[in-house]
Parts: structure tokens; sequence; C-alpha cells
């Protein structure tokens, strides 16, 4: 779709903060980093109209066209990600109610009611605009609609949109009813009127996450999901009145869990996001996400469209990346699927929340800087390497299901252990395969799951459609499925399933949950795996497992509390055509090492880890195909040690056009990365 | 009041939330675990009343039919403690205005206004049809108001509510405001609308606990737990006006700080209360919170109306009981006064946030569960054991003094130290008493201490009425009465008394309190006791004590911090006709041995400790005697491991039929359990 | 201007708590204890004034008639600290709407609406009134106005006035966009009227420090400094109408970040505060914020307003004095410039939530408590010392710059690290020159700095006016300058500078600031001072410095993490006639010996150190210096143990008559007090 022969690097620019002086020493400094593309116009509303009746374009005329004079490609965005003043203050609905139920005034960004129709209006009338001004420019590669889609809204209009969402849904107060179970607590819904927003005042207590009815929460979070996507996709309606083709994207957060983006996914013409883990340890936790994203369009190559080149500034302590640490996670955008490298962001602001977050371009607006030199070196480098990774694909033979309402239900819930985060779990699950360089789809649960020899469920709390069918069909062709913990524990209204859990997957999986007991996470339970003779830990969760019958193999074993000797893990010899299927499923959160050790016994017969690949601690191996049959092998060093690791292929390092030899020693520095085209 | 020939066994249970296919399913369960009692119509409103024209029976005589068929008595519940949707859309004044000002809207449970006229017309019609439809069934047993009643309501029409209340309380301005003091900072009201809540808006800063004005904020918690008693009474006496007899309760929570059960006592028929302890290990705290239950009704039997078979679902981290717990806290239950032993719940929720709460029956319905066992054994134990221990007594020669006001006085105070906890205290002077099977009565200041040998006061902070005098009574007789930290600070209004602490107590104690000094939780300070020949600290409060005279003797002295040397503890000498009384006073709170060591040094002039009783760490002993002179021991193992103990008493044990002897090995298992009849 | 022949010495009272016949106990004991001063009216709003018509000034009459006869003087207070119910009633405007945008109802105190035209209209009628009633007595030597003032409000008035007070500041719209950044997040305002105050709902989220847009939240503290300073005028104004000489002051809180004290200065006659320091080792603390109270007036002496005797009721936990404690106290408040010791409070009041706060006289009235009786001594040594140390000034070559406006803009800034506090920084710099007895003049960045050698600028986040130029004249004479972390990061209104960090002061300090990196607090690196042959570590925050030149020598460098060998401290050499001038940089915060080690290098070469002087772990020093040439030092043994050090100086100790010779050793109790008259 996005037709570039090379990749896009650069990112969100500004210049109507500055006087133009500033602009061309901007230019002078983009050229010598190899910027080739800027992303303009995010939070420009307030110049762009500055009230109901005045348009005025002068000032984004002025950067797309010192951009197209520079060579630069364009992401334009809508300006809707933070309203001006004046339509804050002419039109009150546009501010949201927040979840105390106190409807704000004007300030901050994002925080347009979904619902308003004031901001509809206004909102779609900037869109059509813009579009009717900037359409066909060939410089403008990309649309990016408003910024960072989040939150939510619980006003009176909300209220109304809600009632009409669930009308839609559930057709009548019958179902509703059953729906949230609603004899529960005496809440039988006799009229649709009666029916409020879930928050601090009504179900909610103790936060978000405390709901009387999960039913209804749930359901507000679909809505709120929806309501903002409409929102989008009414502008992206109105820029495609004039604009048919280019592609449109809105920059998503990663593991964000108030918008489900598999809802989204359809809207977008390709995925984009924003990297800023929490940490600056967070390897694993980065390629997870890159891979969620790039499972939102199937497997199509996604944007990265903002990272920090230095540090941030909305945490309580920003740290600053270390040298090379730009480099790298660049990189590992890249061999994850990204085809761009964007930042936020191109020149740091004077004034106000933002003006501590790195930049390439400081206060000072030095071109000598270690940030700026780093971003340069890395320009140069991608430049070299050109378009030769665009549209590649990343060859994954296994699937890592994640589904938002899991999410939320599971994160909401009165019980078992609130302790639990579903983030964690996940990432637990991810990282022996990402350790050991092993693909991973991260995708939603009604994705196609035919073509994957293993698929990873963990927290499948919610069953939803035919999943459990279809997972059955993986281990029916000879696949291994693995879930546990509270899998299969509700409906899709979160309601519990009138048998033990793991509900609908107990078949599959040949188990039954008999208890779930539960701990503080400082305390730990014995967890004994003969085939690995290995005697570990659980934490958190802890399921009393029972084998159906002879078929489901205990694979460990509680050593301590009341429960010692119980199954903790089991696995499911499943008859397929060739050779059996195996159903896995582990029934406590364990220990790095143990959680390792089984994952990889369960995935073992698939010989998937390929025995000749990078192995050092830190280092992670990633590979890409490109469209023409080329296949790029990206070795990242996340560690602080200069390491040496096999070279896990025979070719050429496209950074340094040194050679490497499949098995022979390949070193990399600190933070070091190696992208090698195989012969 | 209650002629039952067998202990109620059972609980809570809604089959209206399930179709009538699984009704039989049920029944056949609760008679293979012994069922004979159901707690009906909780939370049913919505189903029985579906609007403000229409009542709607039919699923409620389906229940109450179904139980009569099977034999089980029914526990009749008016379903008030959940609002039904179409009463707070039609009357928004039915929910509450919350502590930070905010009207709430539709949502949750027991959050309607107990000053609310829509309320108390609705509620009241309510109880009066059911009460006019089942009065009279020889099923229902027992009428159960309402559920849990709590919190408190800030509204407008509470406003005016609480100012009729201080008028019948003060009469005249000039009263109330010497009782609140309010020449300190310009307070003083000069009309009675002048007044408003105390809450986030007006007198409190930082939460419930910090007023400005300790005099309003208490007696808007008086006035709230008078307005819920107002409304309990309200529905009681509309069951009354159709059913003369039944006896009338609703479930209390305990140690539950926001109403003053002692207020409500008088209005119950019978107390009972639901036993959800913070921690697997509270063991005493449930004990002490047993004996304050029995103490509401003057020592006679109350219900244990709710426990969970299993787990919570309302905690952070939710634990199930381990094998043995359910029982053995059941027979702790009875060992205390309990003459019925019921649950939440008898079969799960699919839905909504207790769905994950234990239950008899889970989502499963299974009735080979080691839950379902366990009810199923402990049903047949009470069944066996029959009526046998039916309105049983709990000897008790010692009285410990349990006070709301003190508790909300202390913990709202500024000064001298928040963290001091008036639970933590109570359970620290009760626990050396509990751990030798000393019966104690936990009784309000108001109550008869004619009969006890031995008065325990702990943070007796406020002084009302005539407890002074009722103390020095106790030890003008030959008594002992021990007080300690911050006894006799405040009056009934929480002002200081123009005095030295321990105020009006210090002429009874014979001791001046000349400072009080304040530590972080962890900032000890060694005590030394010469009697004990021991050295202990103290925390948290350290009163720098003064005798008045040589009949004061100092029983510990502080040995650390400037004050090293000051006396701790003293001992006051009262002359009484058979040798002398005792008035003991501890100025601080001690470590556990050392006031293990100065309780028991103090009361054991009194022979209450029976040197051949059980005495093992966690193994409680208690005693009932039944009205026709029998007397049944427990002997409770609350530990993990197998024990053995000294019989206490020659006899039989009930639950297995063997034979005790006194003083010979009597061995439990690991949570076991032993109810002797003394021969 | 208070032209007195003692130093006063007592207190807040309020004799109209109590009926008559306490006072004459009341006066007794004061004589007793030598109390030679009461500060009367404070919160009597509502009893000298019962209604809006009405003025009742009997009570206040009777105290200040029984003050004189006792020989008293007289601090009078305007009672408008906490406003009476019937003025809140009939005028709700009265009362402020908090940060989360809640107006709030009657209750608590100081919080009334600073732009509340019915407090303004009866705040100054009363004041006033009291004017009118009492200008003239003589033994009125100070009115006290008000109480406390802090806070802020958010009301729609307040709102209007924030726009007035903009319009005054910026004269137009554009000026102010520019001062705010508002091109940043859409927020240029087209329309005054667009303006809302900054709070929960609007620009902020996650309390007071979290902002969008620095700019506005600066500008609104700024603003309620000045609004509540209005009220302040306006009641000053009010009483110089009748009385045109008595002094006029209020009660500052020393370190109270919400207004800038300096902002103040001029409108009081001395000033005045309230010394409640949040721990019991605070020396240093206090010791700094004394200094800062005597900066506010160019080095006049101020009044101790309040302290406690004893102890506090407001903490969480409130440990009294020890013995010996106040009296230290009350004397480094006078070694630093104080010359008024007073109380809160004379007697404790019986209700409400000062009850338990430390008095002179407690519940009891008892004139033989440990606290009364080391009050009684202490009056009688300040009456022995007599008005020899009114009106001395203390001499000091060092100036250390303390700002509000840095405070601030630092502390609600988004990155770098929310974990540094400015008041942490200050203590921590001002602690080596506190500990070896050297004086410091604390001092708003306005000050005249040409009277000293060395000027510590510690965190100087914001560069105003000429204050780079001003510093540079220091080291232009020779003197030495010494600033360090996040200094010069923004002007006036928050936004950066365009050049690198320290800005505007880095040709003076000859470095720039490379990178800030920051860690969490418990995350240290090593520290290489080679000239101190030392290895210390540094925290939080570390500045990556580069010095521009050779005349920039590096004094410390990092020894650890990615940016080892970094210098982490430099030192400037500034030409000037004498010798060279010097500027220091310290790029990150020290532990304590690095940092003393680097501070007295840095001023070594003045000589400020007196090498006889009291050298001992918490042995303070100070030097005052009398009107007629006296000189008197104080020697303050801050520790729990007995001491011995060097005599400061020949001459005479005040308090004992002893005599004192320089270097002979002194001999100081545990808390123990000399005050040094020199020959």
């Amino acid at each position: 779709m996005l037709n570039l022969d090379r990749l896009p690097y650069g990112g969100d620019y500004n210049p109507e903060q500055w006087p133009p002086p500033i602009w061309d020493a901007d230019d002078a400094a983009f050229d010598q980093a190899h910027i080739n593309t800027v992303t303009l116009g995010v939070f420009a509303w307030s110049l762009l109209q500055p009230d109901e009746q005045t348009y005025d374009f002068s000032s984004l005329d002025a950067a797309i066209d010192r951009a197209e004079r520079a060579g630069r490609l364009v992401v334009l965005a809508t300006p809707t990600g933070a309203v001006p003043p004046w339509l804050a203050s002419a039109h009150p609905d546009v501010m949201r109610t927040d979840f105390e139920g106190r409807r704000h005034v004007y300030g901050q960004r994002h925080n347009a009611c979904p619902l308003s129709p004031s901001f509809a209006r206004w909102s779609v009338a900037m869109a059509d605009a813009l579009a009717a001004r900037y359409a066909g420019r060939p410089s403008v590669i990309a649309w990016h609609i408003g910024n960072e889609y989040g939150g939510a809204c619980y006003c009176d209009a909300c209220a109304r949109g809600f009632r009409a969402w669930l009308r839609a849904r559930y057709a009548s107060l019958d179902a509703l009813n059953t729906a949230w179970n609603t004899t529960f607590w005496s809440h039988v819904f006799t009229d649709w009127d009666q029916i409020v927003p879930p928050n601090a005042l009504s179900e909610h207590w103790r936060g978000e996450d405390h709901t009387a009815f999960a039913g209804i929460t749930l359901d507000y979070r679909r809505f709120m999901t929806d309501a903002m996507l409409a929102r989008f996709d009414a502008e992206k309606q109105a820029i495609r009145r004039h604009d048919p083709d280019t592609p449109i994207t809105t920059n998503f957060m990663g593991l964000y869990r108030p918008l489900d983006y598999h809802r989204w996914a359809d809207a977008l013409d390709f995925a984009s996001w924003d990297n800023y883990p929490p940490t600056m340890h967070s390897e694993a936790r980065m390629a997870l996400t890159h891979d969620l994203m790039r499972g939102l369009k199937q497997g199509r190559p996604f944007w990265l469209m903002e990272q920090t080149p230095s540090r941030t500034a909305s945490r309580d302590v920003n740290p600053v990346k270390a040298p090379g640490v730009m480099r790298l996670w660049s990189w590992q955008a890249i061999a994850h699927g990204a085809d761009a490298c964007c930042f936020f962001q191109m020149r740091a602001s004077r004034g106000a929340c933002e003006k501590d977050h790195g930049a390439l371009l400081d206060h000072s607006g030095r071109t000598d800087t270690r940030v700026f030199t780093e971003m340069a070196q890395l320009g140069e480098e991608l430049e070299r390497v050109g378009g030769r990774l665009l549209d590649a694909r990343t060859p994954a033979r296994v699937a890592l299901l994640y589904d938002w309402d899991s999410w939320w239900a599971l994160e909401m819930a009165d019980g078992p252990n609130r302790k639990l985060s579903y983030i964690d779990v996940q990432v637990a699950w991810y990282t022996p395969l990402w350790r050991r360089g092993i693909g991973v789809d991260v995708v939603p649960v009604d994705a196609d799951l035919s073509g994957y020899d293993v698929v990873l469920a963990p927290a499948l709390y919610m069953i939803k459609d035919d999943i459990a069918e279809r997972l059955g069909a993986v281990a029916a062709r000879g696949g291994t499925v693995i879930t546990g913990i509270l899998a299969g524990h509700v409906d899709a209204n979160a309601n519990t399933f009138p048998m033990d859990d793991p509900g609908p997957l107990g078949p599959l999986f040949g188990v039954r949950v008999d208890e779930v007991d539960a701990r503080e996470p400082g305390d730990r339970v014995p967890v004994r795996c003969p085939d690995l003779d290995a005697t570990g830990d659980g934490g958190l969760i802890f399921e009393l497992l029972h084998p159906l019958d002879e078929h489901t193999q205990v694979v460990a074993r509680y050593a301590g509390e009341w429960f010692a000797g119980t199954p903790a893990a089991t696995c499911r010899h499943v008859p397929a055509r060739d050779g059996d299927g195996q159903a896995w499923y582990l029934g406590t959160l364990p220990d790095e090492a143990t959680l390792d050790g089984l994952l990889l016994a369960a995935i073992a017969r698939h010989g998937l880890c390929d025995p000749a690949a990078p192995a050092a601690p830190g280092v992670e191996h990633t590979v890409r195909l490109a469209p023409d049959g080329r296949t790029v092998h990206f070795v990242l060093n996340h560690g602080d040690a200069d390491v040496e690791v096999p070279g896990p292929v025979n070719g050429q390092d496209l950074l340094t056009g040194r050679q490497v030899r499949r098995g022979a020693p390949l070193a990399l520095d600190a933070h070091g990365v190696c992208v090698i085209e195989a012969d």
C-alpha cells in the first residue's frame, strides 16, 4: 500500500512553535541526520483554525513546502488530538466527564468526548478542510488521524450513546439482563434509560477495576473503543472524500489497555505505534508489542511512529538511553516488522510539559550532541540499507493469543488474585521463545490459527466464539497448544460456564481445575517437574489440577502447602494423523527457569529452535523475509557488555559489509546490532 | 425465642438466578450435605417488584414451597439491601451522597439513603407485602431484614435529619456549642441551619478520620447509626403488623466500625453476623468477635449468618480455606455461642462480582468436590449433635469492654498516635486470656459488671455515664480492673476533662499520666517488669505514669529513652471486704510476651486458668453450658500440625464417641476439633 | 520599629474558651512562668461578631484589660483566619472551591476565598472595628492579621480575578501565549475568558505538581500569593486608618511552598513565623528557615510567633520534646535573629482537633508539670537577659539564594526527576556551613549580593531578571559563587532558553551540560574528587558536564555508569582585581561527606571558618551583633549527650554568669545552651 523506496526516518516536527529563522537551521540539521520524513500538524488546531469561521493554513503550507523542497516525505496529521480553547469555551460538550463524574473544562489534550456533537462537527470539518487542501501532494505519504486515542468519557451524551450501543448489541432488555446476570443484587433493568455508565458514581469502587457488574463495565469499554473508533472513521471518511488512496493510520500505544486495538485494526490502512517502554530493560516486552502491532494487520509491516531519541519526561524518574540503545531499539523494531523508524520529536519544545522530552535537536539546536550524532549515524545506516527491508515479512510458526477482553475481564475480576497482571503473564510466556529466536506472531483470538505449529494462550480467561474448537484443530493436526491459569473461566459476558474450569477448554486439555488457591506475590510454593528433573516454584495462582483420564500426563506437581502432590501442570495427548498433538496446561505462574523449561519441553518436538542460532543472555535473534525471497537476520545485543555469538547464517552484514559465517564467531559490541542478509 | 430442635445449617440461596431444572439438582445436593436451612430473598427486590405497581412473588413462592417440601427451614429476607433500577431511576433521592459530596446514581448495593423518603416508603411497603404473604408459614423461623447495613450518606435530607437529631439531643444551640467546643476556630453556631454534615467538603481533610471537630463527627456517626436503625425498625414494624412472633434479625459484620451495634442490639430479636476474617490467622480476633456478638444480647446465643465455605472474592488476594479450616471455624463459632452455622452461599452466581466467592455448589454443580464433601461431613456431624447445644450459654468471669464511641473518638483524634488501632489493642489484650481458655464476655461499657471477677478496659478512651463508678465497684468488691493507654482522656463529646489523665479514672487507678510520648511502630522502648523478672518493650504510646500515693505499686518501668526509669505500668490496691481489689494501669502497648505476663499476673489471684486445660500454641479451649446443666468443652486445634494436649474434662467426644479423660492425652489432627460433653 | 525593652515571651491565648474563674488561675500561672506577652483574638470572630449587625467585644475587652493589669504586652490578632458559621451560611461565596473543583461548605479554618466579595467586606469591617476600638492601647505592641495564610481557591470569582491579574501582567494575549508557549498542544488563547484556573478539571493530573502547562500553573500560584496578600493588605489598611504606627505582621509557616513569602515581605512591618519542624532532628533545616525569615526583611529581627511547648497533634505520630529541647530550639531561634519567643499555646483547648497540642497549661491546669517548669525556667532566663539581644543583627559573609519560583517550577516539571526535593537540596547545601558556624543569609534572588564573599545558589532552576549578571559581579570582585544541578534551565515563564544548560549562567560557570541522566533515589553513582582524594557518590541527577575552556577545572568526575570519566563538578576561575573569583558547578547531588568536602574546598580561601569555633557533631555556633556593638555567641548542643567544646570567645555566659575563655574547654549538657557576651 505504501509504495516507498526507502524506510521513513524522522518524526514529529512542529515548526510552528518557532520563528522562521529556526527553520533553515532545522533543515540543514535534518539533512545532516538523514531525516527523510516529517510528521506535521499534530496538535496544530488552534493555529490552523483560530476561530469557528477562520482557517489559516499558512504555517502548514510553509512546513510542507519546505519539506518538499528538501525532498522529505510528509506524514500529515489531523490536529484533532488537542482541541483549541475557543472550541471548548463555546461548546463545553466537547470536554469529557471523568470516571469520578466530573465535567472537565479546557486543558491538556486527548480529552474530547467521543460522543460530543460539537467535537464531531468541528473535527470532521477540520479533516475535510485539510484533505481538500493537501490531497494529492506527492510528499504526503500517509495521513495520521488525531493522536494516541485513549481514555474514556462518562457524560450524559455518552450515556445515551451507550444505551443505543446496547440496544444494537442485545436487542432486548431480557438479553441484556441475562448477559449481565442482573438477578444478582437486584439489578434487573426494565427500561433502557435506567442504565447509566459504570463509574465511581454507580457500579465502581476503588477505581476502574472494581466493578459490581463486570458485564456492564466490559460493555462500556467495548462501547468506548467503538465510540473513539467512530471518530477516527469519521475523519477518515472526510479525508477519503478528497484523497481516495493515501494510507491512513493513527498511532497506537502498544500494550494500552483502555482501547481494544483489535476492534480498530480493520479501520487502519497500516498499523503504527509509539514505543515508550516502562523500564530500560524491557527487551522482551518491546518485542512482544512489536509482534502484537504486526499482528493487527495479518503480519503486514507496521510503523514505529514514535520513540524518544534519548529520554522521556513523563515518568517520575527519566533516565536517558545509554550510547547505542536508541539505535538498538530502532533496529529491534525493524527486525520485528517496522517499515518506518520515527521519533517524537525533531526539535524540543521550549515550554510546557514535554520540554524535557528528548529530541533530535535540543534547546541549543546543536548538531554535535551525542544524541544527534547517534541519530545521524543511524540515519546513514538506514539510508545504506535503503528499501531492502521494506514490506518484508516475519515468518512464525508460533502464535501467541492476546485478547483485550480477557485482559479487561481478568483484571476487573473480584478473585482470585488482583496482583496478577495480564501483561506480566503474556511477557513471561513470550520470553522463553524470544530468548531463543523463535518467531512468534501475537494475534487476536479470532485469528486464523491453521498455519501455526504451536499456539500459546496464556491467561485465556475469556472464551469467545469458536476459539476452543480452533485450538482443538491445532492439536488435531499434530500441533501443540498451551494454556494455563484461569483459562476458560468466563464467557463473552464475563459469566462463568456451568462447568469446571477450564470451561469449554476442558475436553481439549483433558484436565479439570478442582480448586484455585491464591497467595501474595512473595509467597511462593515449590513445584516439582519430574521430566525436567527440576524443582522450581509457582506464584500468585495455584490451580489444583485433576487429569480427566490417562491421556493426560502430569508434568509438574506442587511440592508444598496443603496441596503438595497435586498436579500443577499437565500435557494431554491428542490423537492426530501424524503423531499426536499436545495440549499443555500450566496451573500456576512458575518462576522464570521453570516456565522456560516447561514451555521448551512442550514445543521441543517442533524443531523451532535453531541449534546454531545466537544464544547468549540478552542477545536477540530475529528474521525477516523480503518479498523477493531474501532473508535478513537481525542479531541484537541488549546487554551492556561486548559478546561473541555464533553467526546464525552465511551472509553479509548490511551495516558494515563484513561477512558472517553460520556458526563462526560473530562479535557484537555492547548494544551492538548486526543485520545479515543471507547468501 | 427460637424454638429449634436442630442447629440451622445452610445459608444464602438465590434460586431465582437459575432456571427451575437446576433446582432439583440443588435440592438433592442439599439433602446430601445435610442442609436444613436456607436464607431466601436477599437482593431479590427487582424480581419481587418489577415496578412501582407490581408485586410478583412467584419465584419466592416456589423457593419456599420447595424448601418446605424438602423439610428445610427458611430464613426469609426482606430484599431491601439492594434497590431495583426502577426505584433509583424514578426517585433519585434513594441514592446516597458520598463523603466527597457526590450524589450517586444507580449501581452496587447497600447504598440507599437512610433518610430518603422514597426508600422509606418503598422498603416498608416491600416488607409489609412480604410479611402479609408469608407470615405464619411454619418453615419461616426468622426474618432477616436488609443486609449488612453500613456506610453513610451526606445528602441534604441527611443534613436535615441530622439537625433534627441534634435538636433532640441538645435542645439548645448553647448546649451544642458547648458539647462541640465551638469557640475553638470560630465555630459558634447561631442557627441550626448553619450545621452541615461533616465530610470532605466541610470539617474533614485526608478522609473520615481527620476532622476539625470531633464533636460533630462523633454525633454524625451516632446519627447515621440511628438513621439506619430507623430503617430496620420501620421494616420490623411492618413485619410485626402481620407476624407478631417470628424472631427478626439482620446480619452484622462483627468488628465493623461505622455502625455502633450496641445502639442496635435491643432492636434485634437475636444477633447474627457474617464472619470474613482479614487473614487466615485470625483465631483470637474471630473469638473476640463472636464474644462481642454474643454480648449484644446479654450472652444469649447468636447466629453465624454467613461465612464462606472456601474462599472470598473481595480481597486483593483470596486464599482458600485449607482442609479442615471451614469445619474448625464453624465449631469455633458454636463454641463461642453460635446457635446456627450458615454460609454465603449455597450456589455460586454465574456472573457479577461474587461469582468467585466460595459456595457449597460451585459453577459445575458437582457434589464430589473437597468443599462439598467437607460441608456434607460437617452437616452430618451437626446433625449427630442435634439440638444438644442449642441455647447453651458461655460462662465467663471476665468482661472485656468494647465501645464504639471510644473506637471512633480515638481513631479520629489528632494526637498522640494515629498508628494505634483500637482493634489491635482489643485483640492484643484479649489474646492472653483466649490462649488459656479463660472465658471472656465482650460487653458494652454500660453492661452490668456485677458478675465479673475481672474487667478489662483496653483503650477506654471515652468515659461515659457512670463507668468510672462501676469499675470502682468491681474493685471495691475484691475484683480486678485493668485499663491503660489513653484511658479516660475524653468525655462523651470527645472533650478532655479538666484534670490529668486518666481523667475520672484517676482515683480508682491511683495514677496520673504526666506526659504521653509517641513513636513510630518500629521504634520500640524497653520496658522492665521486676516482678516478672523480664524486660520487654513497648510501642506506639508511652505514658509517663506517676503513682498518686503508696497504694499504687509500680509493676513496670521504661528502661530506655529520656524517660527511662519512669513507671510504665501500675497496680492500685483497693480496699475491699475480702482481701483487696486491684486496679491495673498499663501505660504503653507492650510486646506480646510482656502483655501476656502482666495480664496474667493481674488476674492470677482469681484462679481463672485451669491448670489442666489444654495448653499448646494455637489450641483453643472453650466451654458452653447447656440449659439442662450439661457442660460441653470444645478443643480446637488452629495449628497446621497434629497435636496432643491434656484432656480438659472427663467426658465423651460428641463427634467421634471417643472417651476423654481429664489430664490424659487427647490427640487432635491439624485443624482438628473435639467437642466433649462432660460426664 | 518595635521599641521593646524585653523580649516578648508568651503566645496564643484564648481565654474565651473558658469561664472567668479559670482566668485568675491563668494569670497567676503566667506570672510564675514569666509570660510577658499574649496573642489575643485569633479565631475569635464568631464571638466578636455573632451576626452581621452585631459586634460584641466584651470578651476581648476583658482579656486585654486583664493582660494590662498584669503588665503583659498584647499581640492583637484580627480573627479572620476562621470565618463564623453565619457568614458562610449567608454568603456561600466565602468558602473556597478546591483543586478538585468542589465548592466547600462551612467547616475548618484558613479557607476563605481570597476573591470573595463577602469575605473582603466582612473581614475588612472586622479589622476596622477592632482597630477603631483598640488602637492606641499601649499594651498592644503589634497587630497580627489573620493566621497562617495558605492554600488556594479555584472558584469562578478567582477565575475572573486571575484573568484580570493576567491582563495586568501580559497586557496582550499574544504576550500571554508566548509566555505559556501555547502553540504546544493547540492552546493558543484568543479570548481572555477562555482561560480557566489550572486544576484537576483542566490542566492537571495526579495532583498539583502535574500540569500540562507550567506557565499557567506558575502564574496561578503567583496570582494566589498576590490575592491573599491583597486580603492582608486590605486589613492592614483598615487598621492603619485608626492606628498609624503599631507594627503589623502575620505569622508565616517557614518553608511553606504555596505562598511566595518574598512577594509578601514588603507588606509586613516585621516578619514572624511558626516553627513546627517535620522531625525531631531538623536542626539545620530550622536554622535555614530562621535565616530565610530573617532575610525577608533585609536581616532585621523576626519573631518566633509559634512553636509548641511540648508536642504537636497534627502529625500521624506526635512525639514530645525531650527535656531541654524546647529551651534549645527557643535559643536557636534567638541565635538566628528572633526578637520574640512565643508559643502556641498558653492553655490547651478542651476539645476539637488541637486539644492534644502542647500548651503551657494542660487540661489539668497544673503548674508543676515538666513542661510548665521548663517554660518558667526559660522565662526566667530570658528575663535575666532582658533587652540585651533586641534588634541585634547576624553578620554573614555568605548568601544562600532561596526562590519560590524555582521551587515551584522545578517541582512541577515533567523531567528529569520528580524525586528531587527543592528543600532537600537547599538543606543539603546549607548544612556544611551551618555545621561549622559560618553565618549564612538566606535571601531572595533579587537581593543585593554586593556584601557577600560567597553566594550559594542551589537548584537555581529559574533565571529571572539580572541574577546571572549579579552572580557574575560577585565572582568579578573575587568572590565565590556556587550553583549546580538544573541551574539556569528555565526563564521566568518556565520556558527553556535556546541554549545549553545552565542557560545564561553558562559563561560565568564556564561549563555546558551535555546531558542529564536520572536515577531512582537508591541508585547511586560513584563520584571521584581527586583534590579531596576521595570517592563518594551522587544521586538522583547526573549532569554530564563539559568545561568550555581551560579556565574551567574539573573537580569531580563520575566513576561509574556509561558516563564514567565525565566531569561531575567544575570550578571556573574568573579574573578579578584581587586574585581570581571562582564559579563552582556541581552536576549531581553528592552524598553528605562529598558535598561537605566540595563546598568547604570552594569557600576555603575566604577564611570563613573560625579554627577555634566549637566543633562537635550537633553543636551549633551562631553569632549576633547588638546595635551597641556587643557581640553575643550562642553555643547550642543539639545532641543527646553532654559535650565539651572549645570556647568560641572570651566572655561571660549570660545564662549562668560563668566566664568563657576562647579555646578553653566549654562544657554543655545534652541539649545545653550557652549564650556568651564577648568581652
